[in-house]
């Protein structure tokens, strides 16, 4: 079959809320400085109602990631759960409006559209609580054999372990692209995503995985080490290619054989990181579905993390095919 | 009757739906640049399947300025009304999550809570297309008078012109403030609102209006004439107060026997001007609660609204209390 996409993401699809919050509010409400939480409606009603004024915004950590590859110029399909309210036009509009393909069906008569309340402190660091709603009633029946097998790499969400639906739709992909030659990558999400599904994840990425990103702080807990030099170890021996990003150090792309380390694009002023891994993602996807060597595809990847943290919200406000072609990487 | 807030606003309460936009998009989809122009839910629709990847944002001019009176620390009180829909609880959540105080029922079973659809051209031009939902259902009923007696300066949207219902909502806050010997202001809010109700707004401002917001256009607009200083002169026998906002040029304050002209604050880049005549409002009229000369009101003004079209977005995303201190205004 021909290649239609450059990357196909499954993904918990999420509307974000955002607010500048103080870190005092942080230890107020229990939230883990820097963390992804799962949170049912009744809180995320009650943490909502203490929030300051937000903006709503199209998100969702594979959502993210597709807008970028589209960004780029790159052809990207989007597979994920929104339910047929208000929220959930605003996530279709705003990922049709990419050009990505995007026809995973809109719940009707369940629960709400997911919303992820994110609070950004003064230092640009964001803290997430989750309300799943209508993205956990995924099912392997919305994953669309055509759009996995026509995608050059097929990215999955490590927050997708969470709801047990959505995890048999990953499976689903993984045994479509597999059978198809596709590259199968996924994104490790979250360190307590890593800790409440280490054993599976471990398993996932030894059996399926040719590419797998990860943040140093989920990378050493995938392998409940302190030392990164033994993280890094560890993972060259299980993943194909492991692209591993560490904030302003920059990132590393692990093989077998090699080790490529890049600096960290620089940052006037960050104002918010959310969404920073994912467009690292995107870019280093789009320079490896486009042939590029590694140390290209993780510059790309740095250029879409830097963009996207310089303002609010999750996804590129600027073309990153154009921002890439300024810096020579097209 | 004690005052227990600076200002009461009554206004069109409506969901920014904010998207950059080329020059040439408002040409292929007739958009005047700059304006407002009111669209139905069909025309909503199509435009919204047109437009960008956008953001969400409480707006609607009115709920804007009371944003911008709490934002320096004033005492606000908004009536306006929304759905019982998800846009409704954001725009419940996002003024009430800034202590104004918002207790307008939610309509239930009628139209949608209204939107705005606004394309930003890359000059930081707004050009909005409002499909007015339920704000259209607000009633004399809402209008409590408590709120409306306890103000020291009652604002009125000149949108608000636009749904018959919501005249008569105008009419009764007018009535209630005049008799509790309140300050009534209202703004212009666009030059074809102006067009559509001219001899309504100009016998409402005569027989009822302290003080008056505008911008050059408006003005103009109001008393037909290209000649700006011709409409000065025209409005000054009429209102008690005219604060005419001039863009790059700043403000002038007009009374009988005063004309105050202020530079406007500098910004290194406009990036998004919605909101620009809103914060001015807020700025001027919490100056003017607090007894401050029309020049420190003016300059509140401008300071408020150089921060809101430095971002995007219609609301104040810093303090405008500490702004103001530290411009030496508080």
């Amino acid at each position: 079959m021909s290649v239609s996409h450059d990357v196909a993401a499954i993904g918990n699809a999420i509307v974000d809320v955002i607010a500048p919050a103080e870190d005092a509010f942080l230890a107020a409400n229990d939230l883990v400085k820097g963390s992804m939480m799962l949170i049912d409606e009744a809180r995320a009603h009650d943490l909502y109602g203490r929030m300051g004024q937000a903006i709503e915004a199209s998100g969702g950590s594979a959502g993210n990631t597709v807008a970028g590859v589209a960004s780029f110029g790159g052809r990207a399909a989007y597979v994920g759960k929104v339910s047929a309210d208000q929220l959930g036009e605003v996530f279709q509009h705003d990922t049709r409006a990419l050009g990505v393909h995007f026809e995973t069906p809109m719940l009707a008569g369940g629960p709400a559209t997911g919303r992820c309340l994110i609070n950004v402190t003064p230092d640009g660091e964001r803290t997430m609580c989750t309300f799943l709603g209508a993205s956990v009633e995924l099912t392997a029946a919305d994953v669309s054999a055509s759009v996995i097998e026509g995608a050059a790499i097929v990215y999955l969400e490590g927050y997708l372990f969470d709801p047990p639906g959505a995890r048999r739709a990953f499976a689903k992909a993984a045994g479509l692209a597999r059978a198809a030659g596709r590259t199968i990558a996924i994104t490790l999400s979250d360190a307590f995503v890593v800790e409440r599904h280490r054993a599976a994840l471990l398993e996932f990425i030894e059996t399926e995985v040719d590419l797998v990103f990860a943040n140093e702080i989920e990378l050493k807990s995938l392998f409940q080490t302190d030392d990164f030099d033994a993280a890094t170890r560890a993972i060259r021996g299980r993943a194909g290619v492991a692209a591993i990003t560490r904030g302003e150090k920059g990132s590393i792309v692990l093989t077998d054989t090699e080790c490529v380390a890049v600096d960290a694009e620089p940052v006037a002023k960050v104002l918010d990181t959310t969404g920073a891994g994912d467009q690292y993602a995107a870019g280093f996807m789009l320079g490896l579905a486009r042939g590029r060597p590694f140390e290209v595809c993780a510059r790309l990847g740095g250029l879409a993390a830097a963009e996207v943290i310089s303002h609010y919200g999750p996804r590129p406000a600027v073309s990153l095919a154009e921002l890439a072609a300024a810096h020579g990487l097209f």
